[in-house]
């Protein structure tokens, strides 16, 4: 049994924490939030221990492995500890919100062997999974072009908004390490266009974007397209689509269940899509759990790791940049 | 050039003769009605020969083959006379209501070796002819079951419905033949019940089911399900299913566009079915018209012929006999 | 908390005694089976207490409640001593092969106001359960026809076979129950047709089937379709329809993702169906533990209960009757 | 009637030329095709007049109307003589390659009242105009971002390349017309990526891109991305998709026929899309000509016209500015 503790004991982490507890060859080691309450509902819910800090979890004995997921600006300094502790670690995205602090860590973290997986869920998705293991397969043949759409169901709070880093870093990031993942060749130049148009007021007053559309291109010229918006009234709209010369793989949209309504004005008339992560990617957080354990147990690095973090970072990077200076931006003069 | 004239001008008739005027290898070789101003417009409109009676039309040298969409009742005479003239015949279904002048019909016309195409035209439709060619190609391995949906968009009026000689006779019978062609064995029982539920006093006062479900079996175990029903208020509901022991091949239902609605309440929203054959089976019509220009172009026999009708009505007498005794009818009690 | 055991720790136990364990308001109580190593792999698993007989389950004040998942010929005794020790039920289906020791113990239990749920878990399927509340809500108005097609993905190990009771019993009898719960009215008559078409000689050893068709009536007239087949290759195909007056409603096949493949020769090809009922009913199952914890809570009726179970097994007991007498069968002629 | 002739007798003009003479109100008046037999062809099978030179329909008082699908450096000669003779036009896309000759062009029909109906056929699709209906309507709310998505089934001879003007004023010209048909609302910026993924030789040779992705963006903040390629194996892939703040609605890609497989290793198997613009848009033509033959008759402007013609080839100089130079384009720097 690989023991795993939770830092951070909020939404994601609590599920995270139930994840774990629930998984057949790993156990929940303990838990950890700096808002205490959140720590104790979870030890309650799962009989699991409750530390009184970071560092008590870090330095336990019985801890093999640890899981960030707690508030971003507290990401990088965690990481550090943790790989000091030398305890394989299963961190939330994004690292940090600085690419300096990022580089900065990467530095600190350097030739120390200790295991690092980066929490992009979406790639355990089975859907988008499939995706690019056709991809892989040769299935859609060479890949030209990668479409990913990706809007929320509905705008997060102002609160969480403004320590968000804005949209590149918080919402398209996702969608940066999605495009890298299907395209399997890493980003040469970035073209972003972002727009105020879901409220408008509060985007200009953080000066942030809640609707962007970016390309991405290759050396080799393979192009990939983010649509995202922060508000979709019909669900978490969630698709990649991968087009090659010998076809397309297309990973579509979730609904709860598969009942249809029919009548005098309409036909297939379905549910509104899954909302939200927790629900749309549940396989997804299982399968991520899953990788990280086994990753554990065989040494094997992870495959999701902090480089990617890094590099979906400077995606983002370039992408604000491309969006507010209205010009492609190479990814060469970000990184 | 084959050159074909149209008996009866009705809804039906004035349409299979547009489609033989636009067919590259037919031409319309003339028009005829007992009630004179529908031929009259066919005329005008496709400027097409307007004849004074069937007995004209089979005897002009120019008609190289006759279309036969007059009233169900004239059916069986006309083809007797088509077939004394030699002219090859395209007859709307059914035959006759009554099996014994279908099969004095059969008697008389026997051996004389001239082509006679039946006008199921489900049988031409793309989607459902893909159905039974995957069966024939194996492609779902030995066939089990057929499952066929079929519901009108709205119920006949009552001076057509008087006529029609009841639901399994009128309606069910393309279904028959349906399962017919994709079963390619032929049926030994019938069980049918038959409800009163769209109209139910009118029904009553018809003797006549508007809601039928029928299961018909082989010899060799197959079993076919038909489910009928005189209104489905989304469209012309009309599908196919082949299930066997490799696979199944459905034939979907279709829509006049591709657009589909999501808001908050619902995704995937589209439009209500094609409505009604016309429209829905317009392929077919044309493969229809096509398939029997070319049998008459090559003498070999059409695919669905006299028998294939003749065969349709047992089922549909077995089905009638079935649903008002309450019992499972034999096809050889009724044959 | 309701403290629920589980009694029975096969393949479909052990499934339960996972679910009670992760729902929010209720704690596994204990676990017994005749072969021990299957209740303690359990008790291993979850940490739950091991029990060493059915009556020591029974008698311990510390079991609020309890599940009976044991082999079908033990349901009716179990079901019998736990409501003498009154013990809530939730009991796998059926509760017994013969409808005289059903109604025996339908005798039995009579007055005695223990609640006692039925696992017709498909009820509990969120797409099912929305075609039936979209009947019940009117969404399709009057409703007219069901139809139910329900395949397994593979034919069951002959021991297991041996000892279903046939295949009505067996597995038409999740779709009798569901015909129930959709039409929302008893059904009077039964036909059935069963053939031997994929595994004949095992079929005819057994004097069983593997290929059914069943049409159900109502006293007003509705009809219910079901198509069963022991294999489907292209996997578990469950699907639900409801024909009405306004309209339709369908419940849909589900796949383990949403990716599609397009190339040369196909477009929007997917992933075979969910295989088999414990990831196609995943979130049924739980659903149903979730409405069992309620019914013991609240003291409210189980909403599927005992008679449903008798109900179920006397359209089994008609239809197994129809097949094999190749006639229609009152329902009041069995029951 | 309206008499139309039909300039131009190549394959879309030949098809053209079927169409008005099946229209209820229009009929064909003649044909003329710089490539003698081209026109022979079809007034055999239409049974039309055969005029010797452009000039002489354009002077003959028997007809109305002309319809200009001759060669693309031909268009705006013949638009301005057809002007001059008062007649009104359908002319085929693009008016012109060059936008100095379209602006030329301009002036001198300027002020003169004769309708001109431009053939972007895609404005008339159902599913397409469903869309844009929608948005209109409200259906989908304010508009936030329109995602085109058009690739074609195979490339294209290279004879054909060679003069097409290059894929942004040749393929993507209809998507671009799309755009500004679905946003309502003027571009402001291009940003356009090449590729030579398809056939990178002949491409670099030509000096085009076979690949292409393009964001356009209006002063209200819209966003509009088009996705294109030369070369698709499924067929002709035509979707476009309108998302708002209300909803979202898509036009989908359409088959031959409904007919989808399933088997041990897949489900929902469908046909390839439909292959290529003349079944695809099939609808689309027969639309666009009553639409042209509504405007005639009634004297009201052809919703789409010269302007929008001239305003899609400003987008595609746009496009192709922007996809050399590698930055953002200004409309207002091309237009």
């Amino acid at each position: 049994m690989t023991r795993i503790a939770v830092l951070g004991c909020g939404r994601i982490g609590a599920m995270h924490a139930a994840n774990i507890a629930a998984h057949p060859r790993a156990s929940l080691a303990g838990v950890y939030d700096i808002y205490r309450p959140a720590a104790e509902a979870v030890a309650a819910k799962t009989g699991t221990r409750l530390f009184d800090s970071a560092e008590a979890v870090l330095a336990c004995p019985d801890v093999d492995a640890v899981l960030i997921a707690t508030a971003t600006d507290t990401h990088a300094d965690l990481l550090e500890a943790a790989v000091a502790a030398g305890k394989p670690i299963l961190c939330e995205k994004p690292i940090d919100l600085s690419l300096a602090r990022v580089n900065q860590c990467a530095a600190r973290i350097a030739g120390r062997g200790v295991p690092i997986q980066l929490g992009f869920v979406r790639r355990f998705d089975p859907g988008h999974r499939a995706v690019q293991q056709a991809v892989r397969a040769g299935d859609v043949g060479v890949l030209h072009q990668v479409v990913i759409t990706s809007r929320d169901p509905g705008l997060a709070p102002e609160g969480y908004l403004r320590v968000s880093g804005g949209i590149f870093r918080d919402m398209t990031i996702h969608d940066f390490d999605m495009a890298r993942f299907v395209l399997g060749e890493e980003v040469t130049t970035v073209f972003a266009s972002g727009a105020r148009l879901v409220a408008p007021d509060l985007m200009a007053d953080l000066g942030d974007f809640d609707t962007v559309t970016v390309v991405l291109t290759t050396a080799s010229g393979k192009q990939a397209v983010i649509t995202n918006s922060r508000r979709a009234t019909y669900g978490y709209d969630q698709r990649v689509e991968a087009f090659g010369d010998k076809g397309m793989a297309i990973s579509e949209n979730r609904r709860p269940h598969g009942m249809t309504l029919h009548g005098a004005a309409f036909t297939e008339r379905a549910e509104p899509l899954l909302n939200f992560f927790i629900e749309r990617y549940r396989e997804g957080f299982d399968a991520e759990i899953d990788a990280f354990v086994t990753a554990v147990e065989s040494g094997i690095a992870p495959e999701v790791g902090f480089e990617d973090g890094r590099q979906a970072l400077i995606l983002a990077e370039a992408a604000l940049r491309s969006a507010t200076e209205g010009r492609v931006v190479q990814t060469a003069e970000v990184a």
